[in-house]
């Protein structure tokens, strides 16, 4: 998962995506870049590993010369955490400069990179990003429009992309529409983001969200509609996105995400009432609002159990193993005044592996919780992502492999609930829109296809 | 304000330092550092600025042998945020070599300064702290324990400390007791540290809670009560520590912080209700807790109203005037869904200079709600911190300069209730122990001396 | 100008090359690389900017397994030091893992270039010798050796490669054979390199150097001979590598680098002697060797004049102008008791724009020189370079515009001499060897194409 | 050793004493310092590890605002490495802030600093330069003057000394004069320097070469002669300086460098004249001088036979053992043309080890030499410097333990010749100046004391 940005007609764009970035943080901690277009149509990239805040600097922004641009935030995965990685993407090719940023993932980049490979076509990066990027470069078309258009029309998956060519800004948004992406005014200017925190932050205006297949050119601030791309589209929004991803404070899918996860809250507390307990209580801050729900249906007293350490670190030496110390303690720490002797209800958005849970119970049960009873506000999680949410492969997944009753008993918990499908796309408001759910049904919109092993160049 | 650690006789005493002070982290930022002393008497020195997390890195802890240690974590103040003030201070004198860190504030450090400079001595750092260093060093007493004595008998003010002589443990509270500092068992060793949170993290149990002279040796692991310092003890526990200083979840003067806070927010809702109001929330994550009590008693709708941005680094670009984005902006979101068309209390544990409040309420107001009222869960401060809070100078407070009337003009809101100083007291739990409310009230336990200019070396 | 080399069967190929580049550091000083192949085919690629013993560390040679690999040293030139240039070159296409390292420059890249681009190939830097990675990718022939064959084919200028594809290693030198390139046994492996001190310092020894359109496969250690590129061969050896690029304990194309200098040395006393003079001596180091050859024949007192700074670093803190330091003074120093009084004769190997030239006179006159009398080892340059040295445009190149007395006028000596071309040729021994002097002489052996303007994406 | 710089009135006084140290920089490559006070008498500070072009950039400048300071470039000396002993020492002391840079070596320094730290005095380094600064620091004499006097009164040694306290300048000289300063004028202001290579390097003028004793103090410019130190001062300079450590072009001890090492080439010819050798080189660049000396008196012929590599870091990756490259190959290369099949005499400075110049003889006779003479323009060194050389203990000094014929075995050269201490102090020009020649002849001016077993605290 990523955050993206995309700016024209926007003084000292570079800025103005650093604080975009800055809001879209949640979405991908990992790396962060930024590529910048001047008046005469020449770019400029920053890029670096970790927090938006640690990379860039004063001498960067003058450096980063133009009102025309795009940023990019990359999630942490296992493995590639490398530079060569970082997004924009950037590329001189026969229409000039070009920069590309994507949120999601491709579902058949190996097949994809497989012919271009075949055709001679250089890759630097394991990215599956750089894959639209030699698409885009390669196609015969006369036109940077008509040369994304024939790109995207090869690609499958999940894609929300900002995309710079000269001083053009094309954003783009897969016919099934996984990812978010809005638009917004500010001042003169356009700005493109994954969130609408994000045009909050900068003090823009929503225009309006784009849809599955959406295709925008923006030049010089001015917004044009292009042409739909993909056939037909159908709209398989990410659910996931409400239910955990996006920023509490956004509107995603024409949804207040606060609003969502409140009555996710309601619902879990309507299918899975706590009788007799005495507090309810959020593991902050992702589930913080499905416990004011859960408190509001259930009448159980809401409460804050458990503090959230904020200067948890990117990087912590591990405690030798006599110390023992649960890496959970690092990050929360119950409240014994609210947990001892009673019996509590903890509401967290989802359960993965149960590792990071099972430790919580503990802690909860060591500040002497009576009982505690585990409430999710969203389905079982089944099977993995294939549109750029980081879930862990099958095996991995608890819910894949393990009957309710056994999870609660490997969790330690005197009671387990977790939101029905239908309760959680009736909170999601799927009247309106259709979502993709695959990771609780198995339903997967767009099959993947295989992995390709390569051998890889690992690069300092 | 800063937070130290104590060890003796802890396997791996760097590891669990480091631990301790991960847990210390909410109260010093700037700069931190780990000392350890060896089975042979060696001391092992490892500083930098920064976080925790971000300073130690695994070859320190090869480096920082030892089973016996101390640690500090350093507040940011403004102007000396430099390398040479980062504690803890080491010596080598006549006794060996000596480590201290200090946790509050010197009274009369610029007169005590003045006569060891006087007498020939050199500094290297504008802390208060190595004054302490020097009298010990400079004492004619025969033992370690005697001139420490000696040393803490000339000083005024706050000052809780650890200090190494050798393979020896000390820990001193002065004679008024203004910070905390505890002692807990950890295997065969004992570990001091400035709240129970770090005790908690690394697995210890609580001892006891130092009082105001209390002066004990520690000596592989084996706890020594040495006669009080200070001829009659008096406590003056800070008040503010209870207020906004500590972690929740840690027990400080005897109190559960927690539960103190609660009652801060119900004795607020009792003295400054707000009728008809329609929700309450905090402002995140310091008056969390005051919330839930003024919730309870005001019966007013508990809510998450504004969403903290956790990815807020230390430093920040500053966006150019036209974007004119408020800083706040950055820190905080309003959560619209909460806040629009509604009548709110916002729940704050203190207003310092009320600059960050006065954003909040406007970005409150932005978000659509109908009515403002600010709670503060603490009287107003009319008055700096002489023993270690960092409060700023007198022109800068604003309870200082104007009426509560002309508080709530210039902040824009309906109504503005602060907590009684009787109130906070009693919530405090004061029936039981004396406290330092110097900032509230003008009481101020010790007159400080004045300020020395000195002709500054600065160095990087 | 750069330093390259190649590794075949040789265990812990990372060492050895970094060895062989720290030989060949003189080559170039503004970046550095190694890519290994390990066992499994899978390359391991380090680079850094700045000097080979400051790029890699420990850590780095952990990474880079395996007994199969290239290196490189790049030469500083203005404008484009950036990490994106550095080599070497990797990619991975078809063919699998590919690595290239090139010493020379292309003639014709800005077309190929264009051609490439314009057939959607994507550039990651403005380096020529990402031009052939392209080629060789793009070819459609079935083999490695092919695919090169026909890269080549397609490249005009000065190349010298070491490129692996998998765990093969092909080295090639273009038709002409500008640039040197040696072939030495290392135990039962094989090792390539720009010259011969390289062999020496890791204790290789030499089979035969490559000459033009040489191309060879190496295999686990087995070298095959691979049938010449180009139709015909016409050896144009590039003269200033004896002059003044290379070791002077190599042996370059065929000859002792040392003793070349030394007759130029000679020829240049018996072409423009200095009667009278009191002491020769030679502007360290480059111009030893050469002053060592002046010294025999002109019977003139060899001298030790001027002493240089070994602790030049490459960044300098330039003086305010009211110092007036100059630049030359920070390199070299007088020896005032060799120069006071006298008439010195100054060697030198060659004179480009004539600044430091003109600086060291003065100081030379400032340490009491009665006459200064400038002898220089090579003609005129009166062109620059399209071949790989960084010689400046013919604008700033002062023998390209001035007459050789307007020149010692502008030097400010009593007379100056350059050798004439026939006799810098003898020196070089060209009865054998035919050599390309086109800087000298005007002549060039292939003509370059035009320059491409093109937007650049600036990275960091 | 180390090299020092002292300056006033001279503007933008930090750039001068950077260009100062640069031409110092062969005294001492471990760490550098600047210390400026500005016109309000503050003082700044900067210092680093490393090389002085390495250390100090552009903001460093901006920083070290003032036309008085001091510098320091420090010697690589095992174990001590650290930045806590980069110099100058800084203080604040009664009589204000107060800078000390130290060239030399105190023989009772452990004695003193025992007694300070009876005293209670705090020990931040473990440099004997900060004995000193507590010295001045404690006396209870009225004026910087005779602080100064006083705390030099009780130290023994060599010491060449600058201090600033306030805006005042002292530079001081032990009663031996182990250790050259210079004085010189730039413009209306006053530099001090350890060689006049400095003085040279920044256009200043030599006005005169502190001797024995002398103490003199500078204000705003202005030289004032104060009373010498000590009751009998006795010249015992260093004669190693001469040998060895100065720069060729400095002038020390009233004595040309260069001149003194040609002398020292040419007795050693007189001395031990190898007949019948073909060549005479020196290993570079310390012995170059000696060996123009030595082809002059023997008739010779004077070569280069060694190149040296001049990009040889501080740092260097061990190659494994099965490369079995010799330090020395990387440091030096032997030119074959020179040396094959004959009879070479090598010239150097000193003999300490023996393990480089072992190295180097094998190499020589893997070029190819018949035979090998080596001269060595000094005695035998039979003894350690305890003033300020960094020579080894009596253990590893080859002359102190095997006769010069076991030595010329262990080295393996056909004939090895020492000068005698006789020639190299007419050489020296002792004629005028009274020498310490400890290290070769075992007359120590002064005995050392003990050596102090302190617990170090190390620091990062």
């Amino acid at each position: 998962m990523c955050g993206i940005i995309g700016l024209s007609n926007v003084p000292d764009a570079a800025r103005v995506a650093y604080l975009g970035l800055y809001a879209l943080q949640h979405r991908g901690q990992e790396s962060a870049g930024i590529v910048t277009v001047d008046d005469l149509g020449a770019s400029h990239l920053a890029r670096g590993m970790g927090l938006v805040g640690d990379i860039f600097r004063e001498p960067d922004f003058r450096e980063l010369d133009g009102d025309v641009g795009i940023g990019h935030a990359r999630y942490s995965t296992a493995g590639s955490s490398v530079i060569a990685n970082a997004q924009p993407c950037v590329a001189n090719y026969r229409g000039g400069p070009l920069a590309l940023a994507h949120n999601g993932n491709l579902t058949n980049a190996v097949a994809v990179k497989r012919a271009l490979v075949a055709e001679g076509a250089i890759f630097q990066s394991s990215s599956d990003s750089e894959v639209i990027v030699h698409l885009i470069a390669r196609s015969r078309a006369a036109t940077p429009e008509a040369q994304i258009r024939e790109a995207v029309s090869q690609i499958e998956g999940a894609f929300s992309l900002v995309i710079t060519v000269g001083r053009t800004l094309y954003c783009v948004v897969d016919p099934h529409g996984f990812r978010p992406l809005v638009l917004g005014r500010l001042g003169e200017g356009i700005i493109a983001a994954s969130e609408t925190c994000a045009l909050d932050l900068v003090g823009a205006t929503l225009i309006r969200e784009l849809g599955p297949g959406d295709f925008v050119e923006v030049i010089d601030g001015m917004v044009r509609d292009l042409p739909s791309i993909g056939r037909a589209p159908v709209s398989k929004r990410c659910v996931f996105e409400l239910v955990y991803f996006a920023r509490p404070d956004s509107t995603v899918f024409g949804e207040s995400v606060d609003r969502v996860r409140r009555e996710l809250g309601r619902r879990l507390a309507a299918e899975h009432p706590a009788p007799g307990a005495d507090v309810v209580f959020s593991v902050p801050d992702s589930a913080n609002m499905m416990a004011v729900g859960f408190a509001e249906v259930s009448g159980v007293k809401l409460e804050h159990g458990l503090i959230r350490n904020h200067y948890v670190g990117r990087t912590f030496i591990n405690p030798t193993q006599a110390l023992r110390v649960a890496k959970v303690k690092i990050k929360f720490n119950p409240v014994k005044e609210v947990i001892a002797g009673k019996s509590v209800v903890v509401v967290d958005d989802s359960l993965v592996r149960g590792t990071t849970s099972k430790g919580l119970v503990q802690m909860i049960r060591g500040a002497g919780a009576r009982e505690v009873h585990l409430r999710l506000a969203s389905p079982p999680i089944t099977g993995p992502c294939h549109y750029g949410i980081d879930t862990p492969s099958r095996d991995e997944l608890i819910a894949a492999n393990y009957s309710i009753e056994e999870i609660a008993q490997y969790l330690g918990v005197d009671s387990l609930g977790y939101l029905s499908l239908d309760g959680m796309l009736a909170a999601a408001g799927s009247a309106r829109t259709g979502f993709c759910h695959a990771c609780f049904s198995g339903q997967y919109p767009i099959e993947p296809a295989g992995e390709l092993v390569e051998l890889a160049t690992r690069s300092r």
